[in-house]
This record gives C-alpha cells, sequence and structure tokens, in this order.
C-alpha cells in the first residue's frame, strides 16, 4: 500500500483528489487530504480518503504526516512549498506541485538527487501541460532534422461562451489576486526576428495582439513575464523570436490597461482613511482635483476615453463609479480592485470556464522554399463552477504524474520541470481520454 | 581646539568646506576631510586642512577617525550615513547631514539623546532650507493665530539663463542617478481641497502644474514623494491641502515621460547583449518590431508624438537614435539613460546653474471674506561650474549649523531635522549675507 500526502484542498485540488481516489483501489493507495479549511476537504472527498486539519506552521504535524507518506503533493500557494519541501527532504519522500519552481527548491537539487528523490514542479497547466505540448513539438521538429525559428506560446483562463455575459467576457476560475497584479513581476522580455524586446508594466496591455482560434473566435495576448528563461528551459538558444503570453477576450487589456495607468492595481501602500470611503472616492483620489466635474469625465479625459469607447461600458458595469461603501477598514488599491472584482466576475455553481491554449511554431524544411507555420491549439470547458476546466487541466497532469510515479515509470531523480519525454508522452497520451487534446495545423507560407 | 571631520568631498561639499576653512582661525577648528578620492580632496582644500585617504568599509580607520573629532559631517550618500551614525554613537560624537533621516538613524534616537549627543539630518537644500523656510512662516502665521488653508511648497536645480542653451533647459548640477530614477521610490500621495490623491509612476511627469517667479519665468512641477509625511513634520494635521513638488522648466516632463514609457528609467534589470550595441539599438528594444520602419517613426507612433511637437526637439538633441556604441559592457536600462545624459547635460567649467525654491501658504484672517495667498520665493544662481547654487545653497546651512552648534548655540539632544526656531532663525538670517534670501508675495483673493 501506498500512501499519498496532498496539502491543499482548494480550488485547483478537486480534480487530483478525484482522479487519485477513483485509482486508489486499484493501485492499493491511501489518500490523505490535509488543509486548514477541513469543511473544504469534507466537501471534496470520499469516504475512504482520510481528512487532515493541518496546520503548515505545526512542524510536529508536517513531519509526522510527511514521514507517514510515500510521497508528497502539494496544492499550496507557491511561497509556502519550501517549508514543504524541506520537510520532504528531511523524511526523503519525492514531493510533486503544480507551481513554478522557486529558487529554494532549485538550491535542494544536489540533495534531492543524492537521496534517489524526484522533485517535480510545473506540471499543471501553465506550467505544465504549456511545457509539456512545446516541448513534445519541439522535440518531433527537432528530431526530424528541421530549423526551428519561431515559438510563440499564449495560455488564458476564461469563461466559456454560453456563461459568456459579462461585457468584460472574463470571470475568475483562479487566484483573482493573481489576476490583480498580473504583470508586475517584472519588465516582460522576449525576442523578436532576433531582436531582444522590453515592455513596462505600463505598455504591457497595449502591446497585444490578436489569435483566432476556430470555433472560438478571437483573442488578444499579452506578454507574460520573462520569456527569455525559455532559451534554456526548452533547449532553443539561438531561436530569432520566442515570445509567451496570456490570453484574455478582445478589448479586455485596453480597458484593464486603465486600472493600470490610474494606479489601482498598486498593491504597496495602503489608502488613507479608507473606512468611510466608497468606490467612488476612491477612484476620484486617483484623479485631479476639480470643485465640480464629475468623476466620470475626469477620468475619460484624463484616460483619453472616447464617449463611444468599449472601455465605459466595462467600466461602468464594474461600477467603479458607484457612492457604494467599499466597507474595508484597511487595503491596498489593488485590494480594493480585488474586492470589487470579485464580486462581479464570479464564476456561478452552474457556470462554465474555458482554458485556451495556442502555440506557435516556425520551421525550415530544407526542401521548401518558405517557412512552415505549425500552431497547436487547446480548448478544455469546465464541467461547472467546481469542476472548472481550469481544476481538470491543472489537476490532471500532477495526478497521472503521481500515478507513473507510484507504479515505478518515472525512473528520474533530482528536481525537475515536465520538459522531458518521459513525462509528456505518457501524461499527453492519457489526457486526450479526459478530452485535454490539441489541434494541430500547417502551412506552409507563400 | 575642536576637531571637525567632513567624511566625503563630493560636488556638494565644496562650499561646506569653503565657509569652514574661512572660519577656522578665528574659532581654532581642525578641519579633517576624509574621501577615497584623494585628488578630488586636495583640489578643495586649503593648506591647513587635513586630506585623508578613506575607506568607509575600514572600521579601524573610521574608529579612529570619528574618535580624534569632536563632531562628524557626512557627506557621503544617503545610504552610507547609518554606518557612520554608528562609529559617532559608539565614541559619543555628534553627527551632521543634508540626507534626508533614514529609519536606521532615527531609531537610533533614544540612545543619541541619552548620550546628549545631536543628530541633525536634511540641513542642507530640499531637504534643508525648504524645512527652515517653509517652518518660519508657518510659525509666523499661526502665531498671529490664523487658520493655515493650504502650503504648497516647490524646487528645483537647474540652469541659470545664461547657460541655459539646450532644448531640454536642464543641465546637472548633482548625482545624475537621482535625475534617472526621480519618482520610482513609492506613489506620490498629497492632498487638495480635503481629498487624499495619489499619482503612480507612470502619470507622474503628466500631472504637472504651472509656477512664474518674476524674472524667471515659468517652471513646472511634478509631485514629489509622499507629501503626507510633512503632515507630522509641519504640524500640519488637517490641512486641507498639502503638496510638495520638484520644478523643471515647462516642457521637460512631458518629454521625460517617454523615458519613463519606454521603460528606460527601469533600474531592475540589465540589457541583454549591450556590448556591441549602439544607442539607436538600445531604444529600438522598446519598440515593437517591424522590418522596415524607421526608429524614429515607431518611437512617434507609440508614444503619440506628433511631427511638430517640442518633444522631437529635445529627444533628436539627445542623440537618442544615433547609431552611436553605448560602450558598456553591462548596465540596465536607467543606467544606459544616465550615461547618455551625462554626456550631453554636463555642466561645464564656466557655465551657472539655479536653484529655485517656492512656497505658496494660503490662511484665512478673520478681517478677510477671503483667504490670503503668501508667496515665498528664491532664486540662487551659481558662480561657476564648481562653485555651483547647488554646493552653495547644500553646503553653507549645513555649515552654519555646524559653527552654532560648536560654539554651543545649539542646545538640544536627539535626533532632528531643522524645523526648530533654534534652526531656522540664525540659519536663515546668516544665508542673507550669501545672496540666500526669499522673497515674499501676499495677495488677498477677490
Amino acid at each position: 500500500m501506498k500512501n499519498i500526502l496532498i496539502i491543499g484542498a482548494g480550488r485547483s485540488a478537486t480534480t487530483l483528489i478525484q482522479y487519485l481516489e477513483e485509482n486508489a483501489e486499484k493501485y492499493d493507495w491511501r489518500i490523505s487530504v490535509a488543509d486548514h479549511d477541513i469543511e473544504m476537504i469534507k466537501g471534496k472527498i470520499q469516504a475512504n480518503t482520510r481528512a487532515i486539519f493541518f496546520d503548515l506552521f505545526d512542524s510536529k504535524q508536517l513531519d509526522e504526516e510527511v514521514r507517514n507518506s510515500d510521497m508528497v503533493v502539494s496544492m499550496l500557494p507557491a511561497s509556502m512549498h519550501a517549508i514543504v519541501a524541506q520537510a520532504c527532504l528531511k523524511h526523503s519522500k519525492s514531493l510533486f506541485t503544480a507551481s513554478y519552481e522557486s529558487q529554494e527548491v532549485r538550491s535542494m537539487a544536489k540533495e534531492v538527487e543524492q537521496k534517489g528523490l524526484l522533485f517535480v514542479n510545473e506540471i499543471g497547466l501553465d506550467p505544465g501541460i504549456d511545457h509539456m505540448s512545446a516541448m513534445q513539438i519541439i522535440d518531433r521538429i527537432k528530431g526530424a532534422g528541421y530549423d526551428l525559428k519561431g515559438f510563440e506560446s499564449f495560455t488564458g483562463g476564461l469563461v466559456a461562451p454560453e456563461s459568456d455575459d459579462n461585457p468584460w467576457q472574463y470571470k475568475f476560475s483562479w487566484n483573482p489576486r493573481n489576476v490583480v497584479v498580473a504583470g508586475q513581476g517584472g519588465t516582460a522580455k522576449f525576442i523578436q526576428e532576433g531582436k531582444y524586446k522590453y515592455i513596462p508594466y505600463n505598455r504591457l496591455f497595449r502591446r497585444t495582439e490578436i489569435i483566432e482560434i476556430e470555433g472560438y473566435g478571437k483573442f488578444e495576448g499579452y506578454a507574460n513575464r520573462d520569456s527569455l528563461q525559455y532559451l534554456d528551459r526548452y533547449h532553443l538558444q539561438g531561436i530569432p523570436t520566442i515570445y509567451r503570453g496570456t490570453l484574455r477576450r478582445p478589448g479586455f487589456c485596453r480597458a484593464w490597461d486603465v486600472f493600470v495607468q490610474l494606479g489601482i492595481t498598486d498593491d504597496s501602500y495602503e489608502i488613507e482613511n479608507l473606512e468611510h470611503m466608497t468606490y467612488r472616492e476612491f477612484i476620484n483620489s486617483f484623479l485631479y482635483y476639480h470643485p465640480t466635474d464629475s468623476v466620470e469625465l475626469k477620468l475619460y479625459h484624463y484616460m483619453h476615453i472616447d464617449m463611444d469607447s468599449h472601455v465605459r461600458e466595462k467600466l461602468e458595469w464594474l461600477g467603479i463609479f458607484e457612492d457604494r461603501p467599499i466597507g474595508r477598514k484597511r487595503a491596498t488599491p489593488a485590494q480594493v480592485l480585488e474586492k470589487l472584482l470579485t464580486e462581479k466576475w464570479q464564476l456561478g455553481t452552474n457556470e462554465k470556464d474555458m482554458i485556451v491554449m495556442w502555440h506557435k511554431f516556425i520551421y525550415q524544411k530544407p526542401e521548401d522554399q518558405h517557412p512552415t507555420y505549425l500552431t497547436s491549439s487547446l480548448v478544455v470547458e469546465g464541467d461547472d463552477g467546481i469542476n472548472t476546466a481550469m481544476s481538470k487541466t491543472v489537476g490532471l497532469p500532477l495526478a497521472i504524474a503521481v500515478k507513473h510515479y507510484l507504479l515505478g515509470n518515472l525512473k528520474m531523480t533530482g528536481v525537475h520541470i515536465p520538459t522531458h519525454k518521459a513525462f509528456y508522452e505518457p501524461i499527453l497520451k492519457e489526457l486526450k481520454q479526459y478530452g485535454v487534446e490539441f489541434c494541430e495545423k500547417e502551412l506552409v507560407a507563400v
């Protein structure tokens, strides 16, 4: 019998737990789910699964649970993985997560290797399925001896067409905070036609490009963080174009940019006297003073928004001009915005989210005069507001990897992300059974 | 005999050293000037002054020099004062600086007090003369029993009209780096007509106001850091309007904003492959890719700069479009910009800089129906590129304060900034002898 310890039972853990439970009898697994919200766990597990009330900072409990497990899956926020990773090292247990590999975890690589353990990070959706689906095609193109000229990759967690009923065409299927502060981690970097390019935060949402996916219409993409690090991760040194981005529906970014320009995505200081402030007053504190002009007109003038602009509809629909109390004693501008958006962009219990991923590969076949353009796209819709596409696409790759590890099919050791064939082949193959399947199209430029 | 130790002999130290040397014989002072650039010291001191080759991180030397002094003046960059302050505490010596009071130095207040020492910070120009000249008038207005309704204060280190020969109407009279990263310390905060207002960095240089000073023409001001902290410092709690700003010549900010928007004032990452890059290529790396459009047109389009805009003249004069090698192996965008500006905005040996300070006080006299507007302005021109207005206005208040401290006229102890009468009365009085004199104008609104 194998004991699997899952730490963190939040939104993205639903499908992971389901998959492991469905396979538990067959493979003789005992599953324990630990979270500080015991009611949340109980809503997600079957009778045979053990629910643990868990405090990550109770090191005695952490030690005991990790020691009694055969492997650990952490679904905690990224910043907390290092604590779990230390406990895993101490008790010689392997660890899988869907989060970005941190510097702290990377620094444990040698010890993980020496102890014969496997720490896998970035094995969810993005990061995760993006790595696997891109590397499968990159390895295929390179394996055929073709020269890769360009790689672009976009992902978005959006709302399915049938639940798409607000002017932003957006609802939250993951942590709202990450959406509010998106892009603040540093200047976006990429390479285009051999030139390094940099986009600062204040221009990020105005440098978009349009992508069309058959049957789903148009999306817009903005640059996502530092694409340059993928030169090493995907073995693409010397490639003339590399660009990674995030997808939204067209028009989202232009309206979002208003919040960026006003300064209300700032999470670094608290608003004065917030307690009795309304959303209208909050917005006004980022506009110049005038004794009589309306907040609306001042904002439209300041931001150069025409009276017939679609941006107006989006802003007004959110209620940013309403004289309604915010109802928080203390908050940063970003926290005020997050509170408002969480009310408005909620994905209902009967609503469906949608995941969209799109890759473009440009490569040169020696027999052709012009390069070949290969696109590979994935669209996954959720079943409802609990069994979301986000939960499926984050949880399934992780769960399948856990299965293969416990079955002894993943023999590597050390700290890894799933760019290797040993990961992407079995996982992408099994994902197809769950409707997570890419659609490829190839055309030669003329 | 009193030993004065001056640490740091840079640009702003010239006048400080001169003043103390001129008074040395009369008051029996022995002056030591310490810097890691011994040649720079030698160019600035007289025969009786001792030059010390000095390494701040040689704690043995620091200990010895501080122990042998009667008081210490630090002209080092602000971040280094804490090291000197620790040594002063250890050897029970008082310390004066022209820099912003840091959290570290503030935390020493109790110990400074207990040892009967005096640490004075912010006793240069801005901060320094701004505190003293504002507090003198604030105390006068409040002393007369009037209600203060508004306080605005602007300072600029600029170039004198006779040396004003470039389209930016700007030259460096102090640390160029501070100009490049100005405004990046956090959202600007102030209060206008009872409303808290916030301006993020990306809007800072577009929210300017015009100020006119008789005989010197127009200036534009942008908000300087967090004005709210002056509510406590100047005892202005409850004032409906408080605003502090920085002055430039009109048009400067709009052109500077192009650098902010492009992202080239960013000091947080290094440009890739900088070694063989030209200024033109550097600018291009912040613009979208196009196979044939010129860098100029792409920038003007991206930044919405009309072909007849004054911004064009400013940018082209700087040579940002020149295919001239930058000549640095590694640098952040801000460092590349600083290198270019340092070449172009250099204040020549025979050129004159100019300091401008302007305060506005709005207060209500009970006998008047309307409020009274009082403005107080200061303009100081330098003698030449060495004896600059900046060096005079930073060095003289500090030097005069040192004199009064050594003569026993400053009896307070603890950590202070010069907002108290004990500072501003003798210092502002003596500054008039050096041509540093404010001009007041009062008018009652009708």
